[in-house]
């Protein structure tokens, strides 16, 4: 980052630039949305469902950003494909992304990824802190890999067209990930553990190889766990 | 119907017209599919749900039919707005209309109908033989109206685009039904009582109540329940 550029130009980066925020927590409100436009942000990664959540839970979620997009059309709208992000940008609303920090809503069902697909939701991270049926969380203390699952989940993402995130993921779920996926996957939000070593943070090795298949690495700011 | 028409005569009608059928029953399957196509059937509403299923057993419902959707694309393809039925009659193809025989998948959360409409529910029968949350159906002794709960599901269906289907429904419920909604709705399977005397089938002030609102009525086959 040039720290040269002042605010003025800093403000010209945004309006002529797509910029995506990698992740947003918290629950569906026209007051957020009004602060992500009004930060410059083209399209942000909603968390629609996180921890422990279930299928019904997570349609229940679902249902409440239905909300939030039919209240407020005239600032919000859906991404349900990378061209809705540049409309976007043109129209100069919030183009919001559902994901999920998590895949607890699927259970064991992994054709309700194509149900969560068709229901908007275009992110799936494999795991919260927690483990789960799939994958290890990164607070988990087997380290352990996928299970078959989680290896059929992925490939069904993968043919669906869900994107998979990794953060959060155990460092061995979350390499094996990389390695199995066909497309490449993201780690929306984390940090370098060789800055803070944190079992939250991701090695050198997380970071090149999710770089090698070409995908992309976010950091997280405080807020964003 | 003209009884001199020959079936070479017939052939050419349903060459030539869209035909739907009101209600097919029966778990997803390529051999009814092309059973329809061969006799001649545009378009098909096909039973999904039905009984006393929730709303997980709605979604792997749902689930099995996207299976035959993507089994036979050559022959098979989802109906979600009416120019689908145009085009499955140009592509020689059978229009798959999924419907609800029940709202029990609804559970109490009237919100599910823009969920379930979403996965590609377009008709939704208010109750199958017994009541629920929502009205009577039509063997529950008791003839009573539509529950507050069922007054707003039935908005909610006029406000997302799912047509009300009114066939095993309680007279009372029905009437009720009939009158509050502001689209015209169906008894997609239903017979006279004044030709058979039978608490299944539907009285004149039904059938008159329907065709006045702009309407429709199909008969019901034995195997059609």
């Amino acid at each position: 980052m040039d720290k040269t550029v002042n605010k003025k130009e800093w403000s010209s980066v945004y309006r002529d630039s797509i910029v995506i925020d990698g992740l947003a927590v918290g629950p569906p409100s026209g007051k957020l949305v009004q602060d992500l436009i009004a930060a410059g942000i083209t399209a942000c990664n909603w968390t629609v469902s996180s921890h422990r959540e279930d299928t019904l839970q997570g349609l229940n979620k679902i249902i409440q950003f239905y909300w939030l997009l039919e209240q407020f059309p005239q600032v919000a709208l859906l991404v349900e494909k990378a061209s809705d992000i540049e409309r976007a940008k043109k129209e100069r609303k919030l183009g919001i992304i559902f994901c999920f920090q998590t895949t607890s809503p699927l259970g064991t069902n992994v054709h309700l990824v194509r149900v969560f697909h068709r229901l908007g939701v275009r992110i799936i991270q494999l795991t919260y802190m927690e483990g789960n049926a799939l994958a290890a969380g990164c607070l988990e203390p087997s380290n352990s890999g996928l299970t078959s699952l989680g290896i059929q989940a992925l490939q069904e993402m993968n043919r669906i067209g869900v994107l998979i995130d990794l953060s959060h993921v155990g460092e061995r779920s979350s390499l094996e990930a990389i390695e199995i996926s066909e497309d490449p996957v993201i780690f929306s939000h984390s940090n370098a553990r060789k800055v803070q070593e944190n079992p939250r943070n991701i090695s050198d090795e997380q970071m090149k190889s999710c770089a090698a298949k070409g995908g992309v690495i976010g950091l997280a700011s405080f807020s964003a766990l």
